[in-house]
């Protein structure tokens, strides 16, 4: 078994070419983790995944414990032997679920009590209880509990809100299992204000995580004041260890964000607008429900590769989608997955080449330009 | 390009073991057709439906001639194209539909007028239009345009019935447009009189059609009624041909069928059950949702070695059904339909054999002992 570790490979300016090494697998970075809410990456086929070059997917814990609970979950090999996937699994913590979903919930030092979304039961969620869930689930990466505010904040609040989650950061690591090739994410917090994330950030370094989260963005603030404080809580955070920004994003935001020293994403929205008929492209995003696409012969995207875009027509997936057929969802969603791990390819090895600089703005300004009408 | 032709192989008493001939492929019989309503198998991909074995599939023209249009598939060369399928295609005519969708609509020796389903515009449906519309679709086996009326019918109303689809098939042969490899089927009506089936399958003959359907079955007549029409029905069908008994059906109908003589099979009901839950089992039907799978490690079905069974839990899948997500359908449907493509192997392996009688008894004994609860 591999110890778990982080391998900076190469910079190209402040963009990070890397691997991690894990129990369940190899990961270059930068990585794009497809979301697989309820053990199930929605539409998709594990072989479909494992084609787009997707090498960790993430599960959520909040979803996953309220439906059909971490014990069957465990009884029946964890969530990887669960849904058949055998590579690495990262689990998020149920901070942002209980936050996000807007359940009744009070919060005290101990942890959060809250309600199911599923039937009204009661659950209380306290760091312990996060890390020993996320343990039964067999996470390969387990992420700390905290606190996740919404924005905007104030100085005040955001405060007391990051003090609380880097006291439950404490108690996260010492609830913690070690075992060789997993590991356990810190999670920043600080909301916007830089001197609250050099404190979380300083904080979560002196306790040595092997890896490290920002948490608290892209849940409103804009792409500006994203970028801003990636920029200025990035030089805190340790070089030899991965860095995650949680719930990004969109294809501008995470090139923008490698741009700026990250590593590792996660986001719903290449599934989710698969299934809302909206696909992504080179040329920027299509709404294949569009009457322009009736009888376009063409590829949703005719730089890609994916077996959507080698097989189908627009026509026939405006079809497909018009007819509510569920086809239309899963090539879709397949071809959106394939597009992001396409652009994190091309990301990886413009890295490399040391042209990250001129790739991105190559690709942004492709995507900007807009679909090509048929002719 | 070859002839269209159907090969008898061998008679095991009055199973057949043949081969079909196409432009687009071999098809090895007795053959079930999965169903492509609207130019898709519900819930399947293409590579999932090759590999289940599937050597043909059908289409329905009423579906596709009202979205997105005959026009506009053809443009994107026939459905096969279109829904990226290299094998066989067997389209209906629509009589059927304009029957079981119960829309207004007035029949008279020239056609059928109907309202669509979808916006209420009005369509008028000839033999002539049925036969020029899977042309344009690119259908490998046409089937002829025909009245399908609903049992229990009178004799009188059956016979008038039955002498007007004749009257139409002989429309349908004289507009159907020859190609090398393609072909056109008749289809036998006259419900559940013996004369009926008699003088419509001998009208047929002597139009010299590659292939028979037997039509206006399956409709809620009963396994006995249907099986005993099959039984005085085939000895006017040639031997030389293939016979297609169309919208047929669950497992035990098809092997009681083979055992009377049919080649060919079409049924939505592995891809619509496996929507809806059910999983076609080697013994016999299971309903995932219940509650006695939510722990299950087992396979659906322990002699199966489709994806679904070899990769998934019962109580995964079960999981998937109570979240509704999409992955659900998209295995149970799979699993399905490799249930049936394995039944039919079977069936073929055995007629190869000599003991087709032995094989279904097994399988049909199995079947009805029932899932094995777990221990």
């Amino acid at each position: 078994m591999s110890k778990f570790e982080y391998k900076l490979i190469k910079n190209d300016a402040n963009a990070r070419l890397g691997k991690i090494i894990t129990a369940h697998g190899e990961i270059d970075t930068p990585v794009f983790m497809p979301v697989g809410t309820a053990a199930t990456v929605k539409a998709l086929r594990v072989d479909d995944i494992k084609k787009s070059n997707s090498q960790i997917i993430l599960a959520n814990t909040y979803h996953l414990m309220l439906r059909p609970g971490e014990n069957i979950i465990n009884q029946l090999g964890g969530v990887r032997k669960f849904m058949n996937w055998d590579g690495p699994l990262l689990t998020d913590s149920g901070g942002f679920q209980v936050m996000s979903l807007g359940n009744l919930r009070t919060i005290n030092e101990e942890g959060v009590t809250f309600k199911s979304q599923l039937d009204g039961s009661k659950f209380f969620l306290t760091p312990e209880k996060s890390i020993q869930i996320q343990h039964l689930l067999g996470s390969t990466i387990t992420m700390c509990f905290d606190e996740c505010i919404q924005l905007p904040a104030s100085f005040e609040n955001t405060k007391n809100s990051m003090e609380l989650s880097m006291r439950w950061a404490d108690r996260s690591l010492s609830a913690y299992k070690e075992r060789e090739g997993y590991a356990i994410f810190g999670i920043i917090q600080g909301g916007t204000y830089k001197e609250l994330r050099e404190l979380s950030a300083t904080h979560l370094r002196n306790l040595n995580f092997p890896g490290y989260a920002i948490g608290g963005l892209a849940v409103g603030e804009g792409q500006e004041k994203m970028f801003e404080t990636i920029e200025y809580t990035e030089p805190f955070m340790d070089t030899d260890k991965p860095r995650y920004l949680m719930g990004v994003g969109k294809p501008e935001d995470i090139i923008g964000a490698v741009k700026r020293g990250i590593d590792m994403f996660d986001c719903v929205l290449p599934t989710r607008s698969g299934r809302n008929g909206q696909a992504f492209t080179s040329r920027g995003e299509i709404n294949i429900k569009n009457a322009r696409h009736t009888k376009d012969p063409r590829a949703l995207d005719e730089a890609c590769d994916c077996n959507t875009c080698k097989n189908y027509s627009r026509a026939y997936l405006h079809h497909l989608f018009k007819a509510n057929e569920i086809l239309g969802l899963m090539l879709l969603s397949d071809h959106n997955i394939n597009f992001y791990q396409n652009m994190m390819m091309g990301i990886r090895i413009s890295i490399k080449n040391g042209n990250f600089e001129n790739f991105s703005e190559t690709f942004l300004l492709k995507r900007a330009g807009g679909d090509i009408l048929e002719s």
